[in-house]
């Protein structure tokens, strides 16, 4: 029988009605003649109460036992959700990532994933199982340990199953009805995009549009899982939601796509570093090995052998990076005379594959945080998004502005 | 190095302070040179919450199901556990049941334990490991799925450990200070006990002293464990808490040593059974097969070829036992007119290894049980101990006037 992989986000089996009114979702494809392996997230705010357990006993803790933690919030939702399809005579067993098993590299908290055998569950579905449902988010390390693949990585999940699976298609259920042009709690004219171009959703998921992880795209990407977001709190038909796809299929074609943003991050500045060859890869090198997630890089002009070095990263990993930059100075010679950390700044981005034969939109970009008496701290620019580091409490009124000025609110 | 293996219940555990404190009473013990395995249960309340889910969910759950969910909350205690003996420099990690792998039977939500191959803890100890932290109450069926060993399972846990490495002791830590005569919740006279039979602390477990699961103390008496039961709330001295040992290692020596209760019990009664040889064993295998822990069981004499039959369970196996008689009526021809769930009420029982030896406890139990007004439901008696099923609402009035009457708030 054709697989289908259908993931439900943390809203999404937020309580026992939602995870009833997600089972009958399942249901409906599953009379449809599909397998259905299922994979789902921990129940809404889970997450999030464990990893503060974990960080209140240890800010710098152990990957290993991070992840032993946060992990069972997705078992529990695995389980209640096929009790649930048990009650409506559906043919389902939960599966943990280890017993998949589901195997990834040993980078706990952050770990990638290596190979997802099919024996187990296939056996299970030619014995007449009809749905799978699989905690998302988690592996097992080579070593026997509980790993998980990061924040959001039950998108990943989903994808990576799709593939493993050849699955026909990948619907990810969340709390909206699909991708849209920005966060519609940051303006009411945020528009529901029907298709997006691979591109643009790695560009909008890594900014923080936080509709699908970024992985979980890549690995669509380069798969080809037909990948599908949509709501699961709304009536569906078979158009439904935001169809992620190759940037040929999409007939709308406007200059910008969205405007992306990310809250939590914070702005860390590396005052004069001796200038020299390999100073860069040192630092970079130095927060990669401490687990820091480096986003946006500047430096500054040279003076007299010294200069500036300006990084971004989540705000969460701000202690992270002090320590590693600390090791480094110590370990590696880095010399610096200050770190200064700036943890009130958000970034706003706008994307779109059409910037590539479009000019003037980076002036227009800043023309219009100019208008609204917006200082920009830090600006990076790609083939297809212009990012910028503000103060945060300009967050929204930059995003509201910016949606304004390129008429996202129009259809192309 | 000797092991002693410490467990904490879920009052122990119930929040991150509890996990330091109990940590640092475990650093106290490492420091003292003992290779340590702690036992931890879920944070206090978890678990009922995971049971409650289930349970709404699918009302005859699927036991497999529920052992993958309800074993979360110990997963999430050991991790942190784990991680506040890291912070304090104590070399420690965390397992979970098939990690180690702690093997049990498939008998899914009431496991029995099979096997704990020592090789993989042992091989970490010997690598500088002080404290395994391993989740309480769960295990790993031959099928790879996980189990759980019931309610309480975690005192067994923690018995096991200690008889597979040998353990010097095993120290259970929870929230009263040791055995007492009766629960003093109930009556400000409990008197705490040094040393219990482990035959008196059998009868005390199963009845509902709540301070140490029944299957723990078979296993302690059976491998000849060193059970120690102690509060984790009060500075301890080595002899603190109570002792649980051989009767003959007992000086004190009443009639009565406690008097123990259990609230959740149903009383069902089979009315106008076929009174043939045989229907006894066809009512409790199917009672068995079904999933039902029978305790009491009284049949009233027969009538003209009918009896009638009854017994009592916990409270929450009620819909279960009205299943399984319903299937052995409809399957095994198991004749009757009627069966009549009575779910008020409560067994109080006195116990005491020195009833061996005494007669008119019996007696004096039904006197101040009358002189209270209390209608006794069902009577049952072994060597040590003698219980009674009455109205829940006389629970604690009973519990009193009985501790009164056989004045245990003196020593002996």
């Amino acid at each position: 029988m054709p697989v289908l992989v259908m993931k439900f986000g943390g809203t999404s089996v937020a309580n026992l009605d939602r995870i009833r009114r997600a089972a009958k979702r399942v249901g409906v494809e599953v009379a449809k003649g599909y397998d259905v392996i299922v994979i789902v997230s921990a129940m809404s705010g889970k997450t999030n109460e464990l990893v503060g357990w974990v960080s209140e006993t240890s800010p710098m803790f152990d990957a290993r036992e991070y992840d032993a933690v946060v992990s069972s919030g997705e078992n529990v939702t695995a389980g209640l959700m096929a009790l649930t399809l048990q009650e409506m005579d559906v043919p389902a067993r939960s599966w943990q990532g280890w017993q998949v098993p589901l195997r990834t590299t040993s980078a706990h908290s952050a770990a990638r994933i290596e190979e997802i055998p099919t024996e187990n569950l296939s056996s299970k579905f030619r014995e007449g199982m009809r749905v799978a449902v699989v905690a998302g988010f988690q592996g097992v390390s080579p070593e026997g340990r509980i790993t998980t693949l990061g924040r959001g990585g039950s998108d990943t999940t989903a994808v990576a199953f799709a593939a493993a699976f050849d699955a026909e298609r990948c619907d990810i259920y969340t709390d909206v009805d699909g991708v849209y042009t920005t966060d519609p709690r940051i303006t009411d004219k945020a528009r529901k995009l029907d298709r997006i171009a691979f591109e643009e959703m790695l560009e909008l998921a890594s900014l923080g549009a936080k509709v699908l992880q970024t992985r979980s795209v890549e690995l669509a990407m380069r798969y080809k899982v037909k990948l599908r977001v949509l709501s699961s709190f709304e009536e569906q038909s078979d158009s439904a939601g935001t169809l992620v796809c190759d940037e040929e299929e999409i007939m709308e074609s406007k200059v910008v796509a969205g405007v992306a943003f990310s809250r939590d991050e914070a702005k860390m500045t590396l005052l004069s570093v001796a200038d020299r060859p390999g100073i860069a890869a040192t630092i970079f090198t130095a927060l990669s090995e401490g687990g820091v997630n480096v986003d946006m890089i500047v430096q500054n002009i040279s003076e007299e052998g010294r200069t500036d070095m300006t990084f971004s990263c989540p705000i969460d990993q701000v202690r992270r990076a002090e320590a590693a930059l600390a090791k480094a100075r110590s370990e590696k010679a880095l010399n610096f005379s200050e770190l200064v950390a700036d943890t009130g700044v958000a970034k706003v981005s706008v994307v779109g594959i059409g910037m590539r034969s479009h000019t003037g939109v980076a002036a227009k970009m800043f023309q219009v945080l100019s208008a609204e008496g917006i200082n920009i701290k830090v600006i990076t620019t790609s083939e297809i998004k212009i990012s910028v580091l503000i103060d945060r409490k300009y967050m929204e009124l930059a995003v509201q502005a910016l949606h304004d000025a390129f008429e996202l609110e129009k259809a192309a």
